[in-house]
């Protein structure tokens, strides 16, 4: 068991009436727990809480008067992920794989897949089916991208980092993403929190589905995947946006931060971690 | 009430031990009911069926040796539309959106409504709001592009489209619904059976969301609304593909038909008609 | 007879020893004649300047080694442009082009007329030929496109701006090139000074090639054609770069200005002026 | 001394009345000399023939009414190039490179060097510079893509390829080719003829510019560099079509050939060849 407080503040320039979607509270799963959760809106705001879709995504919608908006959210985050052996965790065979996961071998905005399929069977097609192999995709695209705040945009894709070879954290996981369904791993986009991530913001990362569950990879190599907390899952960045907007509003600030409480546990960067 | 018969047939030269995913059935709404529904594979197989998802496509899974593969569906489909007036179909704000439906203004891998945001608003954003607007949008694509079998292909997205003037109902759908994302009009493709579809085939249209409901469109004009019977819905073509498959199989001949039963209804080019 | 006092200082960080391709003197024409030219380097450096291709571009390589490096141009520009009556002026037929023309209906690395050629047979290839073709091109980009600084980078091309919708001078200008070679009508990219531009830069503009000659076009509307003194030509904006470097070097002033010598010119925005 | 015997055939449905620009005539360098040639139009026809830029390549241009068309062309070509040992020849450095050369490091339509230019320079930027250089981005590109007919259309670009992964010989010479200027070599296509070329066509191949002179290379290895004889030189494919044409007409039958004279001659593939 792992405890880790999370939290992150926003404030916003807010022009015209505005409705605003926030992700940026952690997930309800059965491997992570929120104790002690407090968002603030400041002016007090009626705020809507939705929690969304199959994988359950947790929203909080609000409309907002032009004013200075400052948001606070903060909590505990009890951890008790699955850990297993990377050698011991294979690949699931399609015809096994619940329906509802086959959606995450479908390309989508930012991931390509049927552009990149060829190129990912070509690569990574004949490597030992299992955590290995999503690892060594991991570690591909670690070695072949620059990490280079600014290089890379909201419209920035797969194909696109992997021509350019820069990016930042929603890019090493797209192309990681892609190139896991290329070669017919389902894969998915997390957004969350990682301890000690360094500069600190969101985080952006991935989880493959194996042997009938989701295990996590960070290809930055910038956080250790024991201490990432989960805010949501989608087919790639578009579906998590720590926020959306329809009006006019300007961030002026952003803080975010994500401690181990009390005692560190073993990171162990070797673990296949699970928490979905 | 509207009573449509509807069946395909499909077969493949299947080479080696393959997985299909199959999206052929109709699809199961309160407006719309499935009767005498028989699907049969030659050589029997043991298929499973799945329903997935919030939106519950309908899936059939089988996995297949090789040989030569039939399969043979047909349906009894009553359909029972909301039908309304179209100047009574207001938008909905992003305020009252279900939560589950705010997924569908995200882009999509053929429907970059990021990057046609701009165009959207500049052509469409001064439109009086509401089913009327829709149906703008899926004017001008019919006016802008030409039906031209052949002139794209399974990557071809939206921005593609728009630039080469030239699709097929896959791409008039992604254009359409890009179109309406980029406005804030929640949208979503479908796919289904159209009657007296010329040449015949499935097809693909569009639903957007209005005053609390999805509506549908054809922006190809190749068919009534009121004729259209929903197989599934998705984000765009990548999730409601009629077949995918994993191992080696060639596609050798595919028939579609849908036909209404008995009494043609009053096809009203004019209604607005709601199945979802 | 038009006088145009052009100049521009460049300062740059030279960090390696570094080779760099300046294009930024005005280029010799039968209707633009260059006097009192002026270029010089601090630190004194040898500068072989030549002059390429059938178009005759002018260039200055320099090898340069660490140190603040400044370079001053500034030239009288005596212009004595062809000035015709826009109705006057049609188009050629492709068989009398001088086959070096030919070369300006391909598409390049900016302009990309073989994706665009249908789009602008469609919105262009009815409308009566000649100048006023162009013009409508000219005209219908203006309208398009918002001016917005920092919009696009280095790699946007004529495909990315008709989607977004908004670039800068060189935008505006790939976006017309393109468009006139999808109605067959050869076009180029000139890069130069222009009077009374805001904010002061270089500039991009277009010329067209009509009834046996190069007119000038500028559908940012930002100057006046009678105002425009050529550096250089090419495809589009890759072959004119102001400044070209190997090594490293980061430019830190810019300084551009153009101003009519004594007397205005009768600035008549409705004429045909070709200065090549 | 080479000798290689060259023609090709051409038949046309003309439908309206068309102008046509063939680039087939082999072209006149100081290392390429063509005797005994015969270009024959059936119906006969008043063709004009003219050499066009810096790099002379040969063009045919001719109006033509609707008719079938027949082209026959044919010549014997002496080639006597320059043949060096490749580990002596070294690249130059752009600061003595000819002026007129310096354009061929520009990106072009279906070669974005600048987008590929990091990635040209991670892949190949620490290898020893000279013809081995060029030879390794050559061998790269050979065991990266899989040469399949069909694979790609007019519009693919040298990124496209990088993406996935298959091509025809028009695409293995612009990935060649844009990688070399990536890594700041200058590099052009050659359309040309290729003895022994299976299934015989036109070919396309790459000349990179290296101590003074350009070399050939064929990263196909469809065909032997003692074995190619030049048409035209141009940034990519979009400057050496073997045909343009304005109007209607649907080319029915091309048949291209062609055969060492005589005697074979040595045909080394390890030498360093140059004809231009």
């Amino acid at each position: 068991m792992t405890e880790i407080s999370i939290g992150s503040t926003l404030e916003y320039d807010v022009r015209t009436t505005t409705i605003f979607l926030f992700k940026i509270a952690a997930g309800w799963t059965p491997h992570q727990r929120v104790h002690n959760e407090q968002l603030t809106f400041d002016p007090l705001l009626d705020v809507e809480a939705c929690q969304v879709g199959a994988e359950g995504n947790r929203l909080h919608r609000v409309v907002v008067e032009p004013c200075q908006l400052s948001i606070q959210y903060q909590a505990q985050v009890e951890l008790t992920p699955d850990i297993d052996s990377p050698n011991t965790v294979g690949e699931s065979r399609p015809a096994d794989m619940p329906p509802e996961v086959l959606t995450y071998m479908n390309p989508s905005r930012y991931c390509e897949s049927d552009l990149l399929g060829r190129f990912a069977f070509e690569e990574f097609g004949n490597l030992p089916r299992g955590f290995s192999r999503v690892q060594a995709i991991c570690d591909w695209v670690y070695k072949q991208l620059d990490y280079t705040p600014g290089s890379t945009n909201a419209t920035t894709t797969a194909a696109d980092v992997l021509l350019q070879r820069t990016g930042v954290c929603r890019d090493y996981a797209h192309l990681a993403i892609t190139l896991c369904r290329g070669v017919g791993i389902p894969a998915r986009y997390v957004s969350g929190y990682a301890v000690n991530l360094q500069p600190p913001d969101y985080h952006g990362f991935v989880e493959a589905f194996l042997d009938g569950q989701w295990y996590l990879f960070d290809p930055t190599r910038l956080a250790s995947t024991t201490g990432l907390v989960r805010i949501g899952v989608g087919r790639d960045a578009a579906d998590v946006a720590f926020s959306t907007l329809t009006g006019s509003a300007v961030l002026k600030q952003k803080n975010v931060w994500a401690n181990f409480a009390d005692t560190h546990p073993n990171a162990n960067h070797a673990s296949a971690v699970s928490i979905s």
